[in-house]
Parts: structure tokens; sequence; C-alpha cells
């Protein structure tokens, strides 16, 4: 790895001391080649997600001469919005808002009735009056953001590991109160860099909104879960709401003008969104727990659960279609689990990860103050996740998760425990508490069939990985082959029945002591041991989350604002460049057309999920087929992200993010752009489809009228 | 693997006595699965090229209940034709031929002019007496194949193993001139399972072969080297010519009829064509010498020239056309390598190899005949790859391609050596030495630049794989650093100069032992030490191939005509079915529409090699978009099966096989079928093409006229 002291001197970020033995310094950098300040950026693998209060000035500078001054940043920071799990902006001066088909679902739905059914019709208003609410949907809009570091730092010090974290809730408690009361505005204290800085980010929600547009949603989701993480791509996906204030529509002092020719190939766009999470920061320790235990067993019981669906459609096909959705979403966290672990098995991300860890490790280790302070958060980081290695199987294998019968079971033997005690003493949280009942008392009816077959290949599975002696495995077998034995726990239990297990709960702790419904008994049996499982978690995770605070504070003092941290699902801004990249021995281009999306309807015969959208069909002569439709480009996004707008250095919008293509799966922990890309409908689609299919011209008009 | 015992009992294929024991072999049965023919055919990863005189019958009546007589199959095999490095078919009553365009493109570059490239505008002929003479251009329909295995052999008789080569070619030699001055016919004796069974193939030569049509290069090669070897594809990569006889079109008693529809997905076809070469009865050590010595070195040097090229292009910018094609010609060999290599690294595959040798060898081991005869040749074949593998830098690094200066240099040492010999004694056949002279006086100039800057690499990578000791190493650097040495013997030679080259080859031995030009001198040093190491490979070379024959006959003892022979580039038929397959996350349909061949020219700007050809663009509201241009299924190709029809159940045209995609790379030695597919035209944008693009309805007219 290259010296990073020439451009650390260069730039003047010396920090808190790393440079305190300059000759040393300066003997690496005649040495070694100087990075530059992209080079940094590319080499720590840590994206470009920047916050608005740290903007990387001199790196857009350096790669892309872009200087656009502190108003361009205020105005796309002020343009841009939040909504519940996803992003979203203000694209005109009467407040209309874009953001996701995907993301406006609830909104959709709840506008739904049995004669018109939203989601596959679609929706267009036409006139304001004709705007529905969005029943519980809000917006925020970033105001300001306060460095509140030391005033949570200050509330912890000298406490305890465990102490500290309380102390540093309640502080950022009490000046999110503070704040709130003080301004009126929503105020939210978020850690960043895992613990290094905590801002204090000020919002205003707008509550009113209403929907104005939504394609149909075989337009929008065209090709379904098969095409969902990939590209080439063929998506409408898009809404438009808008925000009301008083009655009236918000006039956003703030809102995107449109590009409607889009970015060109090799263009620099932005990317201003909310980013949910990523690991970025994680050690190679951290990875390697992922890499070697969570994530193989994850996915094989994934696996598991599509097969024993499989198995039972095959003894009964009429169960198909009630399966039929689950295999798809369990298909597609394989896909992306799948994703992340090709990541951490690709030997050239994971030595680089290797690589540049060394040398940050290394440079804390320098430096007297870093070290004594950080030099021992890896050892303690690798050995915690080294115990959460070796904990994994037991702690998985005996999960109840997907065992309604055995969850129920254990809901009961806690509830009662619980409710036996002063509510002082109880272990569990008011709240996990009316979760529990909520279980109980559901009459969603048990899939007995489902659980025996799975709770079999689980047990046997089991048995294999913890030895036929571990206590789970003892109780749950219980002398039996598994199959036998989950036909015992499942088949033979009475909790399917309501009654039965209200009488259990009202029965109190005698009644559950006294049950020998075989689901209750194991439950009672493992339980103390389970609980002391779950402790033994918190420790660690504890122990793991003030040594990641350590290692981020490292970063930080190092690197200072050069590198971005971990997502957080606050705004950040990510910069990329459109273009094609390596696909299959050829390329994928930057972008894809209408003429794309009739051609992959039509290979696949128009059968579901790849049948044009009605409204699409009809308008096919009237369309312009060479209208761009979806493209990509190299900014750095990730769930949450959804929604969010695509900009040129005018601020303009030229897109709409929607996904991110297989090859960016990865990028939850290993940032590259080799190959990874941000899938997005095109702007021009977006008016073609409103003038051309969606009869919406009034409403492309007002899109473009802010130009 | 599971026994094949079972099996072979129930088929009653007891060949020489490998069931001798069979009370084992009822054993093995008993405690392990049967298996079936097609099971035999897809474990053994020999693939489905069939041979005429040995169907599959049985396997095709069991996988498809296929079973359509042996008139389907000789009208299947008299409609089929072989064309330079080709195939090709009768696809109408009146002798015209059906083959890509990239195998006629001889053909049609013959008869352009500089008024009118065809290569780029296409052609029709329009009426038969403007349909012009393909120069050079010949037809071969196999008529019959007769089993000479015995003739063959027995004229080898007791002979040693390199005595056997030579008697076993002219014993071919032989029968084939007696079959042609009996029958007029062009027979040839093909060797198949390496010498496990002769065939002597009899075919119809048609030597008048004349141009009907040919598309436009663009649209025969849309998407160029980066599209090829992929899918999904967009080329209507066709030419028809017509075969004439005594200045008269030929009227084929057997042709193929003509499917407009085209097959739907999950249909049987078939593929009737000329695989070139194929390299499934490898052994596992052969397949081993390749993955680890010979391809990644190969590859290694692709990119070292790639690099020189470019290297060269940015310090003259002015050459980059000069070396475009090369640069495009290589990465198309590092894709098509690098896909047989990632085929020999994918464990899985590999793996499954691997056991399936095991399970033959142990087949051979039990039986005391085969074991006698056949048992020592996988360790024969191994301890012969072992030395290709440690000789293989050595040769590699050694080798005079691609460096013009010093292949002449040798040219001219070995040149004059053998000339001052009589003939009897010379050690270079006359074809060798006349295209040593024709090398020798070339015009074309050297490429000093070029030259010096590969060698200067070429010699240090030399030095470090084989020490500066090695007596090739301290020739060429004598001394020197790699480009001192390079500059000293490249562009210090006067080799550039023909009189020189002329006057050391008339001054013969004395003149080239006199002189001090470098490259003569090096020439000269290495030469008897090159010879060595020639005579070396000669030599395990032979070894190699007599145990390849011992393995390719005890393939034939243990599972008779159930597995198909390596490819000879003689006709043989592959079944397949129409089908997508998973690619990227997603799936890839199994055809691609007119639709999407605007789709992809769009997203690409339109620019090379993306562009739609004129006549196409012109046509764009008159074709029917939706109609299917390309589309894949699992039949069995190989280079040579270019311009191989593709057919259905009634033998009617489907298809023009013109590529295959990536994941079929691997099949060269290890065949499956999951994701690999052969990549053909679609009969219906044939004539969509003739009729609504080329105006040639009559062309079209005559392609249906047979129905």
């Amino acid at each position: 790895m290259r010296s990073l002291c020439g451009f650390l001197l260069f730039m003047g970020l010396a920090g808190s001391g790393v440079l305190a033995a300059p000759d040393l310094a300066a003997q690496e950098a005649s040495s070694t080649t100087q990075m530059s300040g992209v080079e940094v950026v590319e080499a720590a693998g840590l994206g470009k997600m920047w916050t608005f209060d740290r903007l990387p000035l001199d790196y857009l500078n350096e790669r892309y001469e872009f200087d656009p001054g502190s108003e361009w940043f205020d105005h796309v920071r002020l343009a841009s919005l939040r909504t519940g799990g996803c992003s979203a902006s203000f694209v005109s001066p009467q407040g209309l808002v874009m953001t996701n088909h995907h993301c406006a679902r609830g909104c959709i739905a709840a506008n739904s009735d049995e004669q018109s059914d939203l989601m596959v019709d679609g929706f267009y208003a036409g006139h304001r009056e004709n705007e529905p609410v969005c029943p519980g949907m809000f917006l925020d809009q970033l105001l300001e953001i306060d460095d509140v570091t030391e005033a949570v730092k200050a509330a912890a010090a000298g406490a305890s590991d465990e102490d500290a974290v309380r102390l540093k809730n309640e502080a950022a408690d009490r000046i999110e109160d503070e704040c709130s009361s003080e301004s009126g505005l929503r105020c939210q204290v978020v850690s960043l860099y895992h613990g290094g800085v905590y801002g204090l980010y000020k919002y205003k929600r707008y509550t009113d909104v209403r929907l104005v547009f939504a394609p149909e949603g075989q337009a929008a989701f065209f090709g379904g879960d098969p095409d969902n993480f990939t590209y080439p791509r063929h998506d409408l996906d898009v809404t438009f709401v808008r925000a009301y204030e008083d009655g009236q529509p918000v006039q956003p002092e703030h809102f995107f003008k449109w590009s409607v020719a889009g970015a060109d190939e090799g263009e620099l766009v932005f990317v201003t969104g909310n980013p949910g999470s990523t690991g970025r920061l994680l050690t190679v320790a951290q990875l390697e727990y992922l890499r070697d235990a969570s994530y193989p067993l994850r996915i094989q019981q994934y696996h598991e659960r599509v097969d024993v669906m499989r198995e039972l459609i095959e003894m009964h096909p009429e169960r198909e279609q009630g399966y039929r959705n689950q295999i798809f979403g369990l298909e597609n966290s394989i896909k992306a689990v799948g994703g992340y672990l090709s990541g951490l098995l690709d030997p050239t991300l994971m030595e680089a990860k290797v690589d540049w860890e060394k040398g940050f490790r290394h440079q804390v280790m320098m430096d007297s103050e870093l070290k004594a302070n950080y030099g021992g958060a890896w050892d303690a980081i690798a050995e915690v996740n080294a115990k959460f290695t070796k904990m994994n199987n037991e702690l998985v294998y005996s999960s109840f998760a997907h065992f309604r019968t055995l969850t129920i079971a254990r809901d009961i033997v806690r509830l009662t425990a619980d409710l036996a005690k002063p509510e002082s003493e109880r272990t569990t949280s008011q709240q996990a508490m009316a979760a529990a009942q909520r279980r109980i008392a559901s009459e969603r009816p048990l899939d007995v069939g489902y659980e025996v077959h799975l709770l079999a290949r689980r047990l046997a599975a089991a048995s294999e990985a913890l030895g036929a002696d571990h206590p789970f495995v003892v109780a749950a077998l219980n002398g039996q082959e598994p199959m036998d034995a989950a036909h015992a726990l499942i088949r033979d239990s009475s909790l399917g029945d309501l009654e039965v297990r209200q009488a259990l709960v009202e029965g109190g702790v005698t009644a559950v002591n006294a049950s020998d419904d075989p689901a209750i008994v194991l439950a009672r049996t493992v339980d103390p041991w389970a609980r002391e499982l779950a402790e033994k978690v918190t420790e660690l995770r504890a122990i793991e989350g003030a040594n990641e605070e350590k290692v981020a504070e490292a970063l930080f003092a190092i690197y200072g604002t050069m590198l971005p941290p971990d997502a957080t699902f606050t705004l950040r801004l990510s910069d990329g460049v459109v273009s094609r990249y390596p696909l299959n021995g050829t390329f994928a281009p930057y972008k894809t057309t209408i003429f794309g999306l009739f051609d992959r309807a039509e290979s696949f015969g128009h059968n579901d999920p790849w049948f044009i959208a009605p409204k699409w069909m009809a308008a096919q002569d009237r369309v312009d087929m060479t209208t761009p439709l979806n493209f990509v480009c190299t900014a750095d996004i990730i769930g949450g992200n959804s929604g969010s707008p695509v900009i040129n250095r005018n601020a303009e919008i030229v897109g709409l993010v929607f996904d991110g293509n297989m090859e960016m799966l990865p990028n939850r922990f290993l940032y590259r752009d080799e190959v990874a890309r941000t899938v997005s409908v095109h702007s021009m689609a977006i008016i073609e489809a409103l003038r051309s299919i969606y009869d919406a011209g009034a409403l492309a008009d007002e899109i473009q009228s802010g130009n």
C-alpha cells in the first residue's frame, strides 16, 4: 500500500498527532508514491456517502474540477427529502415531490378500493382537488446540522463502557428535546463514524402529503423479483406526491429543476438521498465472521425454507399460490446476501481491505496517543468475533424464528414468568411484552405442515452441527429421530388452538409448569439456557460497540473528513459518473431504451413478470421507442436511497434512483466502482411516459415549469 | 459417482469383458442408484456430438421420445454440407445453400470491387444469371461412412508406437486413394475416439458455388468483437449461395424445409454440422497442464502484447488504426482462452471430471484384459504432462513467435544449414523450407518498435522464470538489461533489409557463421539447444498420442457408442432444447427480437460496433420489431459448427448456428449445459429481413417453396 503521509502533510491534515514523527513521515513520503485525495478515497473502500456538513470540497475539485460554492450545496440539501425508509425531492415550485413507486406503495394502496386497484391501474389526479391524502406519509427536509460531539461525549466522560452507552443516549435525548422545544423542528442526534462524531440533524416535517401520479404497478416493477438488483433494466419506478400546508400546496424555496435530456455518458452526476446502512467500517475480523459463519448459514437456511416450500407444493399443488411470493422473497434474499458474501469471498476485494486496515492500524500505532486510546480496538473486536463465530451454530440452530408454534410457546413461558414478577424486576420491556401478547392472540392459523418439515431438517442439521449431546438438541429431539421429534413438537402441540394459549396465559406460571404440551415443555426446558446465551450476546455486542467507536474515532483522528462515515439513513451527497461497465464478456450500456422494454417482454412471451403494462401496450405506436428508460452511474448508494434524485452539475434532475446492479451488492462492506452501478429512471422516460402514455401533460408541464 | 454397472447390464452393453466379475457388478448395482443412458451421457461430460453411423437411438428415445426412423437421419445427413472451416445446408429444391455470413466472407470479398464493397453493402442477385461465382468455395455432402477400423489397425499390428503412427497413416492414405478411384468421391479416413475407431467418410463435392444473397456486414456482425461469444445477441449472420453443376442449379434430392415460426421455448431441436475440435477425452493430467501451465502463460502473453500495443499508441497516436484490429483480435483470444481456463478452474466442473475419470479407470482396472491393454495409459499421459509442465516456461519464453526479426534470423540459420546438406539428410520438410523462404523474402516491413518493446518485457519475464543462468537467457541478454538487449537484438539487426537477408541466404553457412548481426548470432547460438528441445517435445507427443489412443479404446470398450467421440470437423448431429438460462441474477430469455437490436444500438449511441446497418435503419417503420432475431438452445457445438442449420423434429429449419455464449467456452473440455448455449439466427428473422428489409421476396419465396 502506498503511504498516506505525503498527502496528509500536503493537505495539512495532521490530525491529533499522527505525524508526530516528521522525519519518518518525510522518509516514507520520499520512498513511496504520494497519494492524492482521490486516491485516499479509492484506497479506503469506504465509498462516497458524504455528509452535507463535511463536504469533500478538495476531492470534488481535484476529481471533477467541481467547485460550485456553498449555495449550490445548500440548495441541493433543502430540495432533498426523506420519507419512511426512502428518499425524495421537491421538483416544482408548487410542492411537487418525486419518489419511487415502491416508496409510495402505502399511499397508493390506501387510495385503492375494490373498484379500482391503483397499484395495478396507476393514478393521475389531473387537478389539485383530486389529489387524495396519503395517510401517515410524511416528508422530512433537513434544515440544519450542528456538531454536538463534545456535548454527547462529555456526558459519558470517565464512565465505564456499559454506562457510557446509556449516558450518551440520555445526553442525545436531552439535546433532541431541547432542540425540538426551542425550534419546533424534528431534531435527531445522529451517531456518525460509529460514535466518532455526533450530529444534531434538524428537520422540517411535512405531514400533509397527497398523491398526484403513479404509473401502473407493472410499469414500475417490470421484471419483478427476477430482474430486481440487476441491470439492464426497464422500470418506470416513479410516483409524484405533493406536500401541503394549511390546505395549500407548499411553495418550497428550493426545488430541483428538470433536465429533460438527462446526462450523457461520462458526465458527472450526484445522488442526494438517505442511504440506510453500510458496514464499511467493520474490521477484517468482523467481515471474516460474516463471511465464514453468519452468511453461509443464513443462505443455507434460506435455501432450506425454499426447499421445504417446494416440497410442500409438490405434495399439495393447490398451495403453490400461497408459497409463491414467499419463495420469490427468499430468492431475493438469497440473491442479496449471496451478493454480499460474494464480495467477502472475492480475494481481490478482501486483500484490499486487509491491506488498507494494516496501513490504518500502522498509522495508529505510530502515534503514542492514538496507540494508547485506540491501539487495542482491533484485537478486542477480533476476540468478540471469534466468540461469535464459535457461538454461531448454537445461536442459529436454537432459534425459534420461522416456527410460530415454538415462538408462541416461548412467548407464553416468558410472559407468564414476567407477569408473575413486580414490574421493576421484569426482564422484558413493555414493548416486547405487548408484541408477545399480539403474537399469542394472532388468529392467523399455523402452517403445521411447513413447520414440521422445516423443523425436521433443522433438527437433523442442529444435531450434526452442535453434537447429539448439546442441551438444545437433547431437549428438542427428546430421544427421537428428527422427523418424529418435529411431529411431536409441532403436530402434537395444542398451541394452534387460541383458547389453549389464552388458558395458559391466564393460568400463569402454575399452568405453564403443569403443561405437558410438547412445545411448552421444550420452551420451558431450554429457556434458562437460551436467556443465558442471549445475555452473553448482549455483553459481547457492548464490547464490540465500544471498540467500533474507538476504530471510528481513530479513523476520524487520522483522516478527518477525508473519508465519509457509514450510512445512517441521513442525508448524503454522492458523486458519480454516468458509465457503461463490463458485463458477460461485453459491455452493459449506460442506458436502456423503451425499445429494450418491448424486446424483453417479447423475449419472454409477455409472461409474468415480463408483460407490458396495458397503457404502454396501447401507446406502443405513439411513444418514442428510442427514449432512454433507465441508466447507470457510479454514485454510491444503498437501501434508503430509493427515490433519491440524480442531478447534474447544474442541480437539475437527470434521473431517479431505484436500484443497484448485482455487482453493487458487495459494496455494503467493500466499496468499489469498476462494475458496481446505481440504476435510475431516466428523466426523459418520465416526461415521455407522462405525455405519451399517461395523458398527464399538465404534470409534465409543471415539472418543466421550473426551468 | 453412481455405478454404471446396472445400466450396462440392462442395456446388454457388456463390452469386452468389463463385467467379467458379475457378482461385484450386481453388488454395486444393488447398493447404488442405477444410471439411465441419459445419465451416463450427462455424467461423462463428453457432450452430444453424435456421428451419423453410431446414432444414440436409445438415448434419443429415452430423453425426448424421439424415434423418427432411419430415413429421417439419412435425409438430415444428405441435406447437410461442409465448406471451408464451416457448415452449411441445402434449403431449397434449386440447390440453394445456407451458411453464415462469416463463413462466406471470402466469396463476398472476392465479388467486391472499389465501386461496391459487398462486405459493407450486402448483395442480392435477384436472378440466377446474376449469381456470381464464389472462387475456390466448395460444398461437401456426406454420402456414406464405412468403418475401416480393422483395416487401419491391422496395418500397424505388432509395430512399435512410433512406427504405428506412420503405418496407420499409410494405410489410411491407401484406403482413401482406393475409395476415391473406385467411387470418384472425396474420401477421408477419420480417426475417431483418438484412434479408437477409424471411419471412411465419402463426400460428394460441389465446386461451382455462386453467391445469392448476403446482408450488410454490420447486420451480420452487429456488436463486433465485444459482443462475440456473448448472448443476448442481435446478428443476422446469414448468407445464401447456390450449388451449380454443369452450369445449372443442383436439384438436391435432400434439402431442409423451412419453419417460419421457428422453435418454441422447451422444444427439441437438432444441430447438424461439423464441429472442429474438442478436448473432452483429455485426461485430468492433460487438463491440469493446460490449467496450471499452458493457458495462464498464454493469456499473460496476450495481455503483454495488448499492453505493448497500447503503450505504442500512447506514444504514437497515429498508429492506433494499425493496432486496433490486432488488439480486438487479442482481446477476443483472451476472452476465448480465458473462458476455457475458467472452466478448468471451476472446482465443480473439474471435480466432476476427476470423479468420472476415477470411475472409468476403475472399470478398466476391474477387467484383466482391459487392465493389461490400457491400465497404464493414464499414468503415462500424466508423466508426459508433468514434463510438459516443467518445460512450459522454457518452451514459451524461448519462442521467436511474434518477433519477425528473430524468426527470420532462425529461418536463415536453418535454411542455410539444410541447403548445405544432401536432400536425404535435411531435417526440414520441403513445405517448411518453402515457408521459411517466403518469410525471408516477405516485403512487409518489420515493426521494430513493437518488437523491441515486446522483447524487453519478454526477456525480463524469461530471466525471472528461467533464471539468469539459463542458456537462452544468457545468450539473449548477453550481459545487458532487458531493454538494452532488446534494442541490440532488434534495432541493431540489419535483417529489416531484404538485401541483407538475401545475401546471407546466398552466402550460405559460411556467411551465416561469419555474420555479426545480433539476431543471427542469437539464432545461431541457441539453435542446437532449441532443436534438442523441439525433438524432446516431438518424442513426448508421440508417447502421449499412443496413450491417448489407449484411453479412447478403453472408452469404446466400456461404453461402446453410448458416448460420442471428440469433434473431428466431420458431420455430427447434436440434440438440444430451446431454453432460457440464469444470467446476471436474472434470466437471459431464449430469444431476442428486432426491438432488442434497436435498443442496443440506441443504448450505445449508434457508435461502432453497435450501429444499425443503413438498410435496417431505412426499414425501421416497415419491419416487424417483434420478430425473433436470435435464440439459444442447449445443442452441443464448437468452432466449425458455424453455418449449421438448427432443425426441429420434422427436420424443418428453425435457425442457423453462428456462435456460442461465454458460458459455452469451458465446454471445449468439460461439457455441461446448465448455462452453456448455442446462439442461432431465428428462421423468422431471415424471412422478415429478406421480405421487409432487403427487397428479396423472391428468395424468401424460394426458401418457403419446399413446404
